[in-house]
């Protein structure tokens, strides 16, 4: 969803290729992606992972996603990290928890902990977002990756308490190019 | 240690500016690292945070620590986010868990869970690292990060089983870039 969402945004064409969840652990998938993960990205003889890199170089090469300014780049890519360095583990953390601990006897005890990290993260990014429209200037791919992990706290209940985020999130989710990324991606999930 | 082995790798002069962990949650710091972490980087009126920034935005401007060739450059890029964002969370979560419940009745048995999730990743890293010096080509910003990610490890014992990796970090360590800022930082540390 990130790199369709980002290639939409830049309005490029793309193909997609689809792998089984036991495909990519095969040696024929960890050529291209050496953790077994999803995306990655192949452009001729290029072959790049990790949704950061990936978003990073297209929107490097393709004029909508970072502000030409190179100090205001600078700051795009700088949100780009946060949201993936600083902001998603302690969200995956929590979910990867409550998908695989919730049977566990200490997972009550636990799971307020979790809580509170993801908790520290959101007031700390409702601080700075204040009454933006955005992180920084226009909209970038900084917003762009930091909306999609914002999205895997939903269902935590916990972003209901800053509601500047949950406008972010909106504002992005009505942008055209999130609408169609998200009903191609969609489609694929009822194949 | 990060910024400033990037900084001695690049030949770059620069001023350290400390903090104690109480200013780090003040608005005086927060208006520079609104998740009140450290580093931040300050470069006339440009502020950048997020080490992977920092070290991708000077690497961009200076030559050492990314490849010429576009190509090579945008893989050496992915390596960064590899270590940031695929390495380094398990790492962490791992870290975190033995600081701070250790004394918790569920420790021996979620352990070993953490340990397997970092497992997991070193031996994904190993398995691509082969018997090569450097992850792609020649040492990149990519392995600067990634030398830093593993070394978080150190302390878990976990890395033993993959002497392509402890052969890896120890190569690192022998540059002089990071023996210089390895030594700045103890200095400080001893402050």
């Amino acid at each position: 969803m990130r790199i369709r969402w980002a290639l939409e945004e830049l309005g490029l064409e793309y193909d997609v290729e689809l792998f089984t969840f036991k495909e990519l652990k095969e040696p024929a998938y960890l050529k291209y992606q050496p953790f077994g993960q999803i995306p990655f990205y192949r452009e001729g003889d290029l072959v790049l992972f990790e949704s950061g890199s990936i978003i990073l170089y297209l929107a490097e090469r393709h004029a909508g996603l970072l502000p030409k300014d190179p100090n205001a780049k600078a700051r795009a890519i700088t949100w780009m990290f946060a949201a993936l360095n600083t902001v998603e583990p302690p969200i995956v953390d929590r979910s990867l928890f409550v998908i695989l601990e919730k049977e566990k006897p200490w997972y009550h005890e636990r799971l307020p902990m979790l809580d509170e990290r993801v908790t520290q993260r959101l007031k700390e990014l409702s601080a700075r977002l204040g009454n933006q429209e955005w992180l920084d200037g226009d909209f970038s791919a900084g917003d762009l990756l930091m909306v999609t992990v914002l999205r895997r706290a939903e269902s935590s209940g916990l972003l209901m308490k800053y509601p500047n985020i949950e406008a972010y999130i909106a504002r992005a989710e009505a942008r055209p190019a999130y609408k169609t990324a998200f009903a191609a991606q969609a489609a694929l999930a009822s194949l």
